[in-house]
């Protein structure tokens, strides 16, 4: 039976140590897909701990998809790579990928959640503080449905600064997250019209409109101009796209082709969804002008979050609307209450508007930039300085490592994944399988510290 | 021009302290409907402000519905009364209930908002101090969709001691606010099923189903048993109720036809949506079961929400799904990160284990005891003792006021308004407009304090 020891056990509850044992033996391997565990009675007796803590334990399990129940029979493991590999109902994967955690991975290049040591805990807390101390009134008043106006002022302000973009306040509108805001503005342009999203992208997005009932077709990423001709091929009405940073190619959509993505807009109802999510992470090179601000046709609705620039727990994240949907968005949808708390708008306000948002992204630049160079540097010393090659090196918080290897790309990520390295290849974002380079990797580095980026170098150059 | 001084003015910004001067103007009818205001170069002239001030100003006003704007001609007063008298696109006057603000009504009967200074200010700054300095590696970690862990298993134990309810932290989804929660239900449901809720009742959740592309029906609410006919002959497949506390009607659905409900909902793929929104405040009276602990049939969500019992500006509300629903959501929906923040999904898991959200709970309920005593006491001795009547005086945190006038119910809403008092006539809650007896009030005491509930009832006492 299954033994763990609870000597290293932090501070956090039993279960959540349990739990965390188990799901690293599920991903290593230790525990095999489809392998029975203890029964709850049997493991608690086993490990001299209660049932009702072994119950929470596979209870949290079962939430992200590391096992799953048969009813009358027990508790099983799930099959975790061969998620990774059919890129199928990514529950426990996905977590993982979110929340980086504190798995087993000696290096993890699968997670773009932001350095959780950046988060500035200190200013932080000190304006929360202020805030629950002098300005209770305030907080206790519920705000508009597009958010704190002070919150929306701050961003206003900083858009304007730092993207170059004249935008009021009232066409801003604040929401729990990226994905929250996707919902409503479907509810905001339509359920009849078609979306399209970018093949390979994050599938999620695409996901997310077709669960809010909205047809989406995900239309091949290409440099040329075929793609506009595509857009209109389908009868696209709406596009969502991330014209400074594609996730995960990295490259970025030039100044001509945002006109046309524009000119194709104005042909007629049809909108495009700026989803700008990283650009301030944006390592080199000058920015382009946003598709928000060089439309004058009202046809772009511009992205962007703070769970990228700030932390991914924090769930706050804002729309600007161009002025005609600001209307339609006041006469049909503000009855819904803003989702975010104000206690962490007004937080944020005041981060923006004192000016430790711009510090803390400056900090967050460097400090990636370093560790950027540092891991380009070891993978270019390495054996794979001759049997690889770096592509879109300079796009944000992730590059693409090209290997040339007899090894299927099936085999790489498996033997990696057997030495605690885990690497997720460039066809894993295509939507249409099949598609993609072989042997390309997506190799997010904003989560790892240097010395396990330095150990996942190890492990690629030792394994191809 | 409009003139006004600026000496009471708090610690707010100028253009909040403005924007509220104009809104209690318009409010109380010294701005006229339709009146246009003065160009802002020429108000910023007179107050001795700037033009941006008064810019940020209108901009609120704009937002929140209290001004329109012409093109090229400039900024009018909204119908704010036309709004309360024919409940049509109350943006305002939404933004007014929920917000209760410092408006400049001598007493508000139309809020429900829980009084803001109830908010138990210093626990909640100590635990979230507490999980700043302590517990930053679980803040930064991504939980999953369903929230953090300590969270649910907090509400689990919450629900099976005060409310009986077996149920897993597994089944329970956290969200940001109950209409979030809707919105992921009809995605869980299903577009294509026919929802239903009581008329009257409040109109938002109807709004909600329609605008997330669900066919929603207003059933008249009814305590026969033609409900359930009513329900098979409109081929209902969702019915969204309140079992506990009707709002506004204030009665409770008795047991016999809780299992009706349920009968109905097993004869076919049903759903009941248990909205046990204030439960909690319930003054008198044993409570019932839920429908959800009744249920052996897995037809019961039940939803409830920490905006009423906390803060409407704390945005967490959670959903319990039964079990075969639970599979659907990890297998569909995980996708979906969750909207709260973790600071404050670990705020209130260690508020309700470390028990003082009990204690809080039944402070604030003594509290309302006697605020409503007071309440009816005061109006039972004034002329409304014998030209009124009180109905439903134990259901929650409002009950109703039937007056005995010869006025109309339109005049006796405008003759209060004019003397500073806020009323609502339960009408106003009907969606099938006429339905409803006339001269019947919703009054909700929760928001205001003794002083103004005092003043409100000399005034209608006064006018009726």
């Amino acid at each position: 039976m299954l033994t763990y020891s609870f000597e290293e056990k932090g501070p956090e509850p039993l279960y959540v140590y349990l739990a965390r044992c188990i799901k690293n033996d599920i991903i290593s391997g230790a525990i095999l897909p489809g392998e029975k565990l203890p029964s709850k009675r049997a493991f608690a007796k086993n490990l001299g701990l209660s049932v009702i803590t072994i119950e929470n334990a596979y209870g949290q399990l079962l939430d992200e998809g590391y096992l799953y129940s048969v009813e009358k029979s027990g508790y099983y493991a799930s099959d975790v790579k061969e998620n990774i590999r059919k890129k199928k109902t990514p529950v426990g994967e996905e977590n993982l990928v979110l929340t980086g955690g504190k798995t087993r991975f000696l290096c993890d290049f699968s997670s773009n959640a932001v350095e959780p040591s950046l988060f500035p805990f200190s200013v932080w807390s000190r304006l929360l503080r202020d805030e629950l101390s002098k300005d209770r009134d305030r907080l206790m008043e519920a705000p508009p449905a597009g958010g704190v106006y002070y919150l929306r002022e701050a961003i206003a302000s900083y858009l304007k600064e730092f993207r170059n973009m004249d935008v009021t306040p009232q066409q801003i509108i604040i929401g729990g997250g990226t994905e929250y805001l996707l919902g409503l503005l479907v509810q905001l342009l339509g359920f009849g019209k078609i979306y399209a999203v970018t093949d390979p992208g994050f599938e999620k997005i695409g996901k997310i409109y077709e669960s809010c009932g909205a047809a989406c077709r995900f239309l091949p990423a290409s440099e040329e101009d075929t793609f506009v001709r595509d857009l209109q091929k389908n009868n696209i009405d709406v596009l969502h796209v991330s014209p400074s940073h594609h996730y995960p190619l990295g490259s970025r959509i030039p100044l001509s082709r945002r006109y046309e993505l524009l000119s194709w807009a104005e042909g007629g109802d049809r909108f495009l969804i700026e989803d700008d999510y990283d650009s301030e992470m944006r390592a080199e090179g000058r920015p382009l002008p946003t598709l928000f601000s060089i439309d004058a046709g009202s046809r772009v609705v511009y992205l962007n979050t703070f769970t990228k620039t700030l932390a991914s727990t924090i769930r706050i994240s804002y729309m600007v609307l161009p002025e005609p949907l600001v209307k339609a968005f006041y006469d049909r949808l503000s009855f819904y209450a803003c989702t975010v708390s104000n206690f962490e708008q007004y937080t944020l306000a005041r981060f923006i508007d004192e000016g430790y948002f711009e510090k803390h992204l400056n900090r967050c630049r460097t400090y990636y930039k370093k560790k950027r160079e540092f891991l380009q540097e070891m993978l270019l010393q390495s054996r794979l300085g001759t049997k690889g090659e770096l592509l879109q090196t300079d796009a944000g918080l992730h590059f693409l490592l090209k290997v040339h290897s007899k090894k299927s790309e099936e085999r790489l990520v498996k033997d990696a994944l057997e030495k605690g390295v885990k690497i997720v290849p460039l066809s894993a974002f295509y939507h249409c399988k099949g598609d993609g380079e072989e042997n390309v990797y997506v190799l997010n580095y904003s989560f790892e510290g240097e010395a396990a980026l330095q150990k996942g170098v190890d492990v690629l150059a030792e394994i191809i």
